[in-house]
């Protein structure tokens, strides 16, 4: 980050005092940053990306883009559909359906319909509750939840078309992905959770292209987003977690629909002196936001989870599948696994006995007890019983696990050797679900149905899915969330 | 702040590593500052709070705390009144009435009804609004604006008795006022607006209390409410200003009823590693929160503004109203005003020809002006009419002002030079409306009278002043806000 910009460096070289004289009295307080300050480096930020937005047209997106964003769209509602059911969105939604307003929008998966408020807020929890759906790995921002919730609502209300559904969706994360670059990692290591603080900015500026907002207001729904910016990494292990994208999600549309009835706020809710960027975070690249801006797609950069737990397990979990499919083994044919992985996988995942699901998905043996036994590591094999089952249990004691230093973070060493003495070995540079090696659609489509098959019945879940794949070409949006909910 | 952690010497003395090179992976980070984590020093701050609230009684709340506290809500109601018609709240209104449920709750001075939680939001917009309300002066909170919108809302929906309204507004102003001075005035400089920030807490404590909260949903409560605290110092001058105190209030009330269905958070929200206190603010002081707690209240240290303007104008108007009133005075008779004045009030207040109402806050010539012509410096005294008056505008060019080191920031030494040669003089040491000097339950009404005069025909606004003063007695809240709005 060469060019980032320090917060100190910022406000020192800008004239601005921040001594502990100038603390003495309230007035001086609300005005030693005064919001004229103008700095050329940093200037105009909001403004080149609320002129981008509101200029973007489908025509100049292009088509590996709008591949990548379907692709993101179809796992999201895959992941929507997963989560409809969890005790945490049953909790959400029986504390707040009362409050609700008009139903005019979907909580995929679940019959109730809310407003468009409250079923953005829903969609985003469901979304992300099994920490199952996407990441932007340079922020590791999971970007569809909050872009998606807020939009698919305001699409069911507007009756929009499939193509302006996926063009604001790509300027969305667009926006969070750019704005999340531009103040990470050091915003993150403060401790916010960047799903839910950039999160806001993609769901805003994604509803105010819907919206039809102008440049001036475009600025404002920005600025409104930044003034909601919010979200602690230390909710991580309980339900507030997918509330972030839930929230992100209603507030950004909130942001939208405030801006268009020209509520004002900042011009620069990004980068000025006490705007979210210097606030929220120690280091700045403002230059991340507008750098070949409508040219590079962050979307194009999203990756999607194969397995339902930390990613650092993913590479020894494929290589367990590969040996297992290839070889058709049997737990009970298995006398030892033996691991050569990173450190940080015996750091993070390094719990050998889990009791419960929960813990279980922080621990690599019963990863690889799942992986061989199942073929796969998902929801299914992160509940309760699963972590408790004899035969995962058995096979999980037999796996080891050495950290090796020369063993980079996306590779593993996986070695079997069966009960006959034969020694099976799978060295995995890249893991299924990378960058380098992504989920196929067929590999998409099979985590979708494995998701949402006990939400809906067969006709509505391939009618669903059909839809979501040509998703461009509906007229209207209504035709798939009527598809995916159960009656 | 001798007791005060920095962040970073906690976050190396705990063992936490922040460095670069722990950023490399994505689940490293998540992981890193692990919730575990146990400090003697900073331990339970949010259980000992939430204990303190559940299980505090009216009978031990003391008389001068419950005191002030009708003094804040009468002035929260005034203010409400006050800002009930501006433009900012009409925007609000037009863009999210639409969204609103059942019609639950009033907003004072207007005819809409909306769902509380809508309620909530427009009350603490309509406070904020004219930058008139309260200010509890060590924080620079206004502490009623987040804390009273939420739970009148919520008690109109459960009619609940003046008594428990005021014990749960008390227990609100405690908690945000005890958290936003855990972090002043480092949250504050580093761009954070607290009456956002740590308003959100006051609410969210305040409704909990109301709806009955269990002492583990209360510590939830406070952690949902870590996790939406938002707010940024660069929206002054815009209608995100208000909309501060406004979602504060919202939120609090989401986090409140989540937390009532066992909606689970870190049971840490404001301590923890990765919690508020640390990831939104540089310097901490957890004692300031469990000091004293149920012993000292902060609402006996409320103050309310006399003048809609900043604070440090206001010794300099109280000179020259108490000259005026004291000597009859016409802006025809005055040659010249001189004042003697902390050099803060020229740099803060130093516009000599403003053009329109919002400038004219920002002008120490304007304020002297209007309160020798009028005698006050209200919301009335502040608009663009009365910036661009002949008379104000005439006078307003006879003031001098002169910075003086020797004279403190509470001080202000005016003299006023007639046309017949005779000097008056006025030395104020603290103004009207200080700690000091506070407005008597006299000027309170007179304050509140002049903002909604407007607003109410004169039967309901004699019985909504009435009602106000005599809250306590009430047995539904509802029988103050029926007479709080038109019709």
């Amino acid at each position: 980050m060469s060019k980032s910009i320090s917060r100190r460096t910022f406000l020192q070289t800008s004239g601005v005092t921040l001594g502990a004289s100038a603390l003495h009295s309230a007035a001086a307080i609300e005005n030693t940053l005064n919001p004229s300050l103008v700095l050329n480096d940093v200037t105009g930020v909001t403004q080149q990306l609320a002129h981008y937005l509101v200029k973007s047209r489908w025509e100049n997106v292009p088509k590996d883009a709008r591949k990548e964003a379907v692709r993101s769209v179809f796992n999201w509602v895959g992941c929507s559909l997963g989560g409809a059911h969890h005790v945490t969105t049953d909790r959400a939604m029986s504390a707040l359906a009362e409050f609700t307003g008009k139903p005019e929008a979907t909580v995929l998966g679940r019959v109730e319909r809310l407003d468009i408020q409250h079923a953005a807020l829903m969609n985003g929890i469901t979304s992300h509750v099994l920490d199952y759906d996407d990441t932007h790995l340079e922020t590791i921002i999971h970007p569809a939840g909050p872009v998606a919730s807020a939009i698919l609502s305001l699409g069911e209300r507007n009756k929009i078309s499939g193509k302006d559904f996926m063009h604001a969706f790509i300027l969305g994360v667009e926006a969070e992905c750019r704005i999340g670059k531009a103040v990470y990692p050091s915003h993150y290591e403060r401790g916010y959770h960047i799903t839910g603080t950039a999160g806001v900015f993609g769901a805003a500026a994604a509803s105010g292209k819907l919206l039809g907002l102008s440049e001036q207001q475009m600025v404002w729904a920005i600025g409104i987003a930044s003034t909601q910016s919010a979200g602690l990494k230390e909710m991580f292990g309980t339900m507030c977690k997918p509330f972030h994208p839930g929230r992100a999600a209603q507030n950004g549309l909130t942001s939208a629909f405030l801006a268009s009835k020209n509520f004002t706020s900042t011009e620069r809710g990004i980068e000025a002196p006490q705007g979210f960027a210097f606030t929220m975070s120690d280091e700045q690249d403002f230059s991340q936001i507008t750098n070949d801006l409508g040219n590079s797609f962050e979307v194009t950069r999203n990756t999607y989870k194969p397995f339902a737990c930390g990613i650092v397990t993913h590479p020894a979990i494929d290589g367990c599948i590969q040996l297992r499919n290839n070889n058709d083994l049997k737990s009970s044919d298995i006398a030892s696994v033996t691991l050569r992985v990173n450190s940080l996988v015996l750091k993070l995942t390094g719990k050998t006995k889990p009791r419960t699901g929960l813990e279980a998905k922080f621990s690599i043996y019963h990863a690889c007890s799942v992986a061989i036994i199942y073929g796969s590591a998902g929801p299914k094999e992160y509940t309760d019983k699963t972590a408790n089952d004899l035969e995962v249990v058995s096979l999980r004691d037999r796996v080891t696990a050495k950290a090796d230093e020369s063993v980079s973070e996306e590779e593993a060493f996986v070695s079997i050797t069966l009960r006959d003495g034969t020694v099976l070995k799978k060295h995995i540079e890249h893991a299924i679900g990378s960058l380098e090696r992504p989920m196929t659609n067929e590999a998409l489509e099979k985590k979708f149905r494995d998701q949402a098959e006990n939400v809906l019945p067969p006709v509505l879940l391939n009618q669903v899915i059909e839809k979501c794949w040509d998703i461009e070409t509906t007229n209207d949006i209504n035709s798939i969330t009527r598809v995916a909910v159960p009656r």
